[in-house]
């Protein structure tokens, strides 16, 4: 394809984005296909000819489109926001546009330099001190896995040189809670530590959060028992009910141990854009890693979650390689990316973050922001205040964990009402919430925060489940 | 930023990164900046207001530009092409634009089903049986690690559920050359297996593929000394000289130990849409994972790197999570591609081999492919026909890797002199190479591929080789 090809396909692409996005709403939110019902419709074999921009646009617009769960659309309340905020497509296009390579400092300077300006501006907007230095990994995922790798090297004086974790000779114990996001244990087990050797620490029942008691009692046994505590996992907002495990507090016990702590604030690190809510993760600056994801509540398009560390000489340590065909002669000034995560070919990410904050500007962020944290107060104090409805923890940011529970409705039964419930309204189409278990049983996650949502969607939300809730029972 | 502005703001720029497509061969190949130079540029303060796009592109223009190095550039010839063709740059784009969220089947359908669509047509068009299903990775880094990962749960029978790695009283072993990439050393060391069970197997010293027989032997004496063989890393075009390991034999060899093997044909994947090439990697349908990246010379833009598997099911085994929050009633029936790899949030990569395939059509890229084999073969005599000059290995694919080699000169002076006509080549931006080491010396790789790249171009650099080492000698 031709550059002048690509200036036509991509201003019908431009102007079909641009009323896509603003047509989201009249969609239904949830895709409304079944299993197999896409791939169905594709075929089996690949193109032997070229085909027209005309064929594959049709295509998009009658199998694609309706095969999306409409994640943008004011009426999703469900997982936690994923917000794709059209400044930072922009920023994710010129990225495609531009076709770079990031394997080296050398292979792209660009790409590496607007990261480390990006990553520090991000540092500052959230009230990190300058103690703390970023990069951007794919997701969360990746960021916690990257943790526990280089935590599990440090408590184990980097056996990598050596005979690895299988000749490690105490067992190395990661903890975490039931309530922290499922990547911290496949994180765990990924990393070799073994399920056995992952311990769930107690939580609050009211607040879902780790108990720091539990937490120190537990290490005691640990060490008593002839093991080593490597890392612990706080979650800065779980995923259940977005509990803030007491930062401060685990930070103090693992220093005390000299434990790693890695602080997962996926989705909350967003709202550390808001100086009211910093005290949620009072603590931080005493941990020594932590990662959140612009790509959901704030903002910037997927992929895009931020790793920050206090010491990046110890995660290159472990995670670099220098091999001949990457080395250049100023590679001693340069920060090389390669060696902050796993993936050596990196796309341009930072350049999403850039377009992101400079063409909306932190202000207007942190003004939507603080507008779904109203709305889930608002839509909160609704539930409490109706005959048979439970707000179940509290509501700490913008997600409501919530329960219809009738006068005499218990166990199973109750499960089946929830899930009749907040089902019909995710089948029809009209709002998306995402069910989730607490102490195993079926409760409703709503987790407000989608660019488009306003007050007035909140509203019809809160009608569409009484009316369901009422229907179903 | 509303959809409407976001139409304008895109028309600009589309035609900004046509135009920059456009113009790409006259700029410097390799980025002009010092270390520092652009973030120098960049304001150490995130910005208080928004900015106008006016703001946003000036900078692009004036700063970013300057500090890429342009792998999309006819003149460049380093590392492996990293071809961003614009049939899939719109395909990145529509991505973008749409703003999904791969987290589930349900959070978006399509995601999902296009990717096992496109995947298939890969196989198909690379000659791969039906046994294989496949997925998207980010790099070819990221495949490896997840092989030796689900490698290592089956050499252990599934130790996660257990004490993990750490309880593992047998050494696992891992085997590869010191040919193969670097990804594969470090996947090694971080999934735990050590420094010390790592074995890097003899190879041939003409081809420097991996000697079957040292292998054989290697293991022999690993399971006499009551290690676990555990994985072989077959690299099927290695990053250095591009050699081939003999695939059939090794495959033999896994088989009749239990052995988990992996090829890495992350660069020579593209060349298998070639029949005539598909010998290079025979007995490949006897290994168990394979990856390669179309975001190399076939130019699907980066990330996109294809993992294949025979088993899915041992795959999901070790990398799956099933967290409430992810459930939904038709999971039994669809695939959570979540289960086959690291990340759990996943972006809508499938979209830009869908268009890229569709676009261009495979015959076109083909034609490119053989147009490339067809340009290395001619380089390749050009040096060997010319005095003081080496071809240093086979040529299997589209890289030469060469020596300027005067009579008298070895050793330390021999590399300097290498090192000083690449080098003055790469910093005049006229042409770029990477310079790389065999056997601990210098010699040049001149990889050629790319999209834009023509015989002409070629000539071109050979020129320019011919000046730049009778000037530095």
């Amino acid at each position: 394809m031709t550059p002048e090809q690509f200036r036509e396909a991509g201003h019908r692409l431009i102007d079909w984005i641009a009323d896509y996005r603003a047509q989201v709403d009249t969609m239904p939110v949830r895709a409304q296909v079944k299993p197999g019902g896409i791939k169905n419709r594709l075929p089996e074999s690949p193109p032997q000819k070229p085909e027209s921009m005309d064929q594959v646009m049709k295509d998009l617009e009658n199998i694609v489109v309706p095969g999306i769960t409409q994640v943008q659309h004011p009426m999703h309340f469900g997982w936690f926001p994923s917000n794709a905020s059209l400044a930072s497509v922009l920023g994710d296009i010129t990225s495609s546009g531009l076709g770079t390579l990031g394997i080296s400092w050398e292979s792209c300077p660009a790409l590496t330099e607007v990261e480390e300006v990006v990553c520090d501006w991000l540092r500052q907007l959230t009230g990190l001190s300058e103690q703390w230095e970023g990069t951007i990994h794919d997701t969360a995922s990746t960021a916690c896995l990257t943790a526990l790798l280089i935590a599990r090297e440090k408590a184990s004086d980097y056996s990598e040189n050596r005979g690895g974790l299988q000749a490690e000779s105490k067992p190395l114990i990661v903890y975490s809670t039931d309530e922290a996001h499922s990547s911290v244990t496949k994180a765990a087990l990924l990393a070799g530590f073994g399920k056995t050797n992952l311990r769930k620490v107690e939580v609050d029942g009211g607040t879902r959060a780790m108990s720091g008691a539990a937490l120190a009692a537990c290490i005691e046994q640990d060490i008593a028992n002839g093991c080593v505590p490597a890392v612990i996992v706080a979650s800065a907002g779980s995923t259940g009910v977005v509990a803030f495990d007491p930062v401060a507090q685990i930070a103090q016990i693992a220093n005390q141990h000299n434990i790693w702590l890695h602080v997962d604030a996926a989705m909350a690190g967003s709202a550390m854009l808001l100086p009211e809510c910093r005290q949620l993760w009072e603590g931080v600056e005493n941990a020594d890693s932590i990662s959140w994801n612009p790509h959901k509540w704030m903002g910037t398009i997927l992929d895009c979650s931020l790793f920050y560390v206090k010491d990046p000489q110890h995660l290159i340590r472990v995670m670099s390689t220098n091999p001949s065909y990457l080395r250049s002669s100023v590679d001693d000034e340069a920060t090389q990316y390669r060696d902050w995560g796993i993936p050596l070919g990196r796309r341009f990410r930072a350049l999403k973050l850039w377009f992101h904050l400079r063409l909306d500007g932190p202000d207007a962020i942190r003004k939507r922001l603080r507008r779904d944290l109203d709305n889930a107060q608002w839509f909160a104090t609704q539930v409490e205040q109706a005959t048979g409805w439970r707000v179940l923890a509290p509501v700490n940011l913008q997600t409501v964990c919530i329960r219809h529970h009738p006068a005499g409705l218990e166990g199973d039964e109750l499960d089946s009402h929830t899930l009749a419930w907040v089902n019909a309204i995710n089948q029809s189409g009209e709002a998306f919430m995402s069910p989730s278990q607490l102490d195993g049983r079926w409760m409703v996650r709503v987790s407000i925060g989608v660019e488009a949502t306003t007050r007035e969607h909140v509203q019809r939300l809160w009608t569409l489940i009484q009316h369901s809730a009422s229907q179903t029972f």
